[in-house]
């Protein structure tokens, strides 16, 4: 069973190695009559692509997207959209000296062993090259997610042990100008600087360090989500865990929320003016029984450190011999910066695929 | 879109409400030939059912599973194989006060405004009732995964602020059995016994706490899980965030390998004299690129507390009017002693089903 | 991959075999707030059940439906429906001297050489009687689509040799008066006298012959249809093609329109006085380009003769040893009769799902 | 809800337009280590390009596929393998005249009133253009299913009245060549000739005609085939009606089974010397229950003729209006000779899935 589709209505097909011709994807199930808006595309796959800074790997791709079907004059057709992006630097001979040998915590060895086979140039499939095919087709999510005035809004909360304090989140397009205006994605700018600092001097050392990514959704309306397996927390972790180097998920009050009692937990409904409900806290992170409840969504993803270290390191090749790897080519210090547009754009995908969803949910 | 479906190939489809004549499961998929003991099925069953002890709630209910179809002579036939289990103490007098009133952090006012309509009577389908359903098919799932050795083995690791310490598990049998051996299914006696303590001291309160199952899944062969969406973590953390009350999920490292740096995180491969690769280290959690690595997988889930509680609480009924609601009904003080068998059913399902997937790896 | 499920939107799952406990159905992802009638889905199976006149078999068997899920006083409320029909009359000492011989021209051999393991009870799975989850389900699309007009109409237009002219259908309750107005359910009286006659000497003579269906629906909707592979006609052949017996499937002009020149084939589009657009000929059988025109759709089913006949014939064992079998048991003369109601229950299946599929064509 | 996958393990996702940039293809589940013979993919496309002789369309196109991923050293690797092919000739002022009318018996009207939205360029998605993708896709398949020695070999069996003779297939080579050395692609040399004539004087008169395409194949294994609903002939059947044009699918004694009885249809089991398992006859069509039973695999495929002439002819336009359309544009006068590959890759698409299936069918 193929593993390179998401979603159901909104339904997404990747394909493309780090260094192959090119990678790309499939929008199938996008209603017509969307304009699409291809310098938005662009937009975002700028902000994942790679060499934006000093905190980011040096591999210099322009990931420039092209859209090759499902689009007439600029709107959709009902037509499966194709989008590509050529593989531009691949300089595959950086990896020529790890042909056979297993790079501890990548998934060199997994990989092979499955298939028997292996691309080795870059990690191959398994490179976070392909999150960019995500960030393409995530884009076109959000403009039809932007149609219901829907905004997915995440940003870079810890690096390291460095937290950042909760954001208070009123106007998307102040929240994204504020977070793009340092290289580390962090809304809050006193903690940028020095999540700045901390990750340049790692990256001095030749190390990497993990972080935190939190996402926060904007006029979610309710109903969204499918009880009792696709949840739309459920969709969203499986979302987030399928993103490289990620390895937790939780929403509304998350693992903290495992040791708070019922009393102090439960979410009190209350009824404004004009008749719409809310609830006074959100530790239900705006799902409650796997379907949105018009609160704020509010979700946080765990990255790992990146696995690529400039350190010399004990493995094991593929036949099973003691071998040591050096750490040559380009890689990212800390990976936060970078996933927050991923993270962005696999939300959008769950909440366009649910949006749509949720159309046949009553007569 | 319908969500009551899970798995691609050993895939399952559960119905059934709280108050209804019965819940129950088909499983499409299991292949032909695999000896059902039904008695399994039912133990099975008997660790997830209500009113077992003084900590769970007090709704009686036999849960006894009948098999209606799929097996013949004790085996498997090729064909799915439908269970029941039927509703027996179906008190919905209990329920009867709360018609029109949205329960506090209940699916209630979700399921309304999604469906336009709605069960009240024990939650409807938004009870925790159809994870017998889960269960069932779970334990065939597991019985499958016996065959080639694979054991999956949850406890419970945190109440509230109490945390179990690591337990090393060699022998499943023994780590059963030791779990079994209290009420609150810690595989660490001592801290079982402040765990019931903590809880039964909760139940008098009238109120409710959450907690953290941790699961350890043995002799998973190498190359399980289907990149780039369909990772083995992804679909486990799904599974985990669909159970009722789950609202966080991590494997490996989890949420503290995003502090931690590569050079300390990466595992190490090592071979042993037999020639199997291994690693040093599993922050990894059995699983790297998705795929699984031959280590044990490792992960860890959150409950949030129930939200039935027994004090007066505010809220607003389907009017949108203000309203107070009084916590009748029997539920649980703290769901994780019950949330044992459900996890490993849910993991036995995921690992079932890319167990079967991954046979059409390579040629 | 397992493959008892059918439809993607509006979704049923069956299990059951003939001679097991029960068999049924759960469908998933019907709308909440439709209306569900029993009456009329016991009435329908009441068309498919065996016993019902001299030209079907003489199982008896009540097939009353169960429903046992996903309704609130007597309307859907979004979540699965499971529908259940005990099995009764479970003769299978008639099946005794059958168990490791396989009949020609049915299942026995495939079954067992696939599955490794056979429930040789009266067909098991790959009897007929697994229809009757079909019809349960059918019977719900088919109050579905009444709310929006739609009315799927069929009847026995041939048995053997014998044609009935084409009908002309205008009301569809008359239709139906008409066609259940004799035991083959054709609704052209005279041929239905011919078609009985010619049965009941088939049946006399220990023999069995085919027949086809043909199916009309009314008031489809523009717009149902997904192409490039979901075209409203591949479902509904893909549909037809998977009932017992049925060896062909055609549409519109059908195998007669391959031997047609486009300039008599070209069904030509005019506009009535209030602009609604129709085609003067409907050679396209109400679907262009895989998506349905609003003009009447029409199709066509062949159903192969019974292969359980009354006669001795040579076969071969379960080891290969050549074996004679002589045909006891109970079973039909002819099928066509019965398949009626299964045919516009799959029909309705898939229009049911085309409907809310086409919900989300365009923003 | 999407429709531009089709398969469930071997799965294809197309996309493009006539008119377009590109077409192309997904081929996700491909197992890895399959040997890639790129000129024999580039070989089938050859056989469906437009262009190749005097009775196909005069458009232009070389058809050249790219292979963009999921290959490494001529080997598949298990990752989706993208194809694409270029749209060269795209002389869209062609269609200028037609833009907003809608011809007869096209999906002008059809996706116009479903989308809101058309590509009115050359047909857009519903251009038998499409086809090309798949024909690419099926090749692969076909490569997977030559290493089990299955052989999928159809040709034109009809052109509209004109019928070929059974042509008896031993040798898979000899029969292709055969079929290669008309133009019409029909096997019995003599009665292509009658059908080239009559095409090209139907070419003449401005007008089309349907045909049939029969299919055989050779060495299917016992087993292929998933009841109750994705029987293997349900699947081969949405297969070929989801290509343009098609009307009507039958297999084995097909709608000629439907007037026979029981006694003369039943195919009676012989054991050879071997312990091989036959039949004597063959009307199941090598499928039994849904399950192919190691017969040849016989079905045939009635082709409509195509809408496109080169008559005036009456209409309406895109908003009611009678109008006139005259036919420009370049198209086949009969489209079977270039259906025969479209036929065999979509019959190779559904043996290789249900190739896969199948090996979870039994522990």
């Amino acid at each position: 069973m193929a593993g390179n589709s998401f979603g159901q209505l909104f339904r997404i097909t990747t394909f493309g190695e780090s260094h192959g011709e090119a990678i790309g994807v499939i929008v199938d199930g996008c209603p017509a009559g969307l304009t699409v808006d291809l310098d938005y595309i662009q937009g975002e796959l700028d902000k994942r692509k790679p060499g934006q800074s000093k905190i980011t790997t040096q591999r210099k791709e322009a990931d420039t997207v092209k859209i090759l079907s499902g689009t007439f004059e600029s709107k959709t057709t009902g037509t499966p959209i194709a989008m590509i992006i050529p593989n531009e630097d691949q300089r595959s001979k950086d990896y020529g000296h790890n042909v056979d040998i297993f790079r501890p915590s990548h998934a060199d060895y997994t990989y092979f062993t499955k298939y028997g086979i292996r691309d080795h140039r870059g990690g191959g499939r398994s490179s976070a090259r392909e999150t960019a095919a995500r960030v393409a087709a995530g884009a076109l999510a959000k403009l039809l997610l932007k149609t219901q005035g829907i905004e997915i809004l995440a940003h870079v909360s810890s690096v390291g042990k460095i937290d950042a304090p909760n954001v208070s989140i009123t106007n998307a397009e102040e929240f994204i100008e504020q977070r793009e205006q340092n290289i580390v994605r962090c809304a809050d700018p006193a903690t940028a600087v020095e999540m700045i600092e901390f990750i340049d001097s790692v990256r001095k050392d030749g190390d990497t360090v993990g972080g935190k990514v939190s996402c926060h959704i904007q006029n979610c309306p309710v109903g969204l989500g499918d009880p009792v397996f696709d949840k739309l927390h459920a969709d969203l972790g499986k979302a987030m865990l399928s993103i490289n180097a990620v390895h937790g998920f939780e929403f509304g009050s998350g693992f903290e929320g495992s040791s708070m009692r019922g009393s102090e937990h439960n979410d009190v409904f209350v009824t404004d003016a004009d008749g719409k409900v809310s609830t006074i806290t959100n530790f239900s992170g705006g799902i409650q029984g796997g379907i949105s409840n018009g609160m704020p969504i509010e979700f946080k993803v765990a990255f790992k450190p990146v696995a690529t270290i400039m350190h010399n390191q004990q493995t094991v090749d593929s036949t099973g011999k003691a071998a040591e790897i050096s750490g040559k080519g380009r890689h990212d210090p800390c990976v936060v910066p970078r996933a927050v547009p991923i993270v962005e754009a696999m939300a959008a995908l769950v909440l366009a695929d649910h949006w749509l969803r949720n159309k046949n949910s009553k007569l």
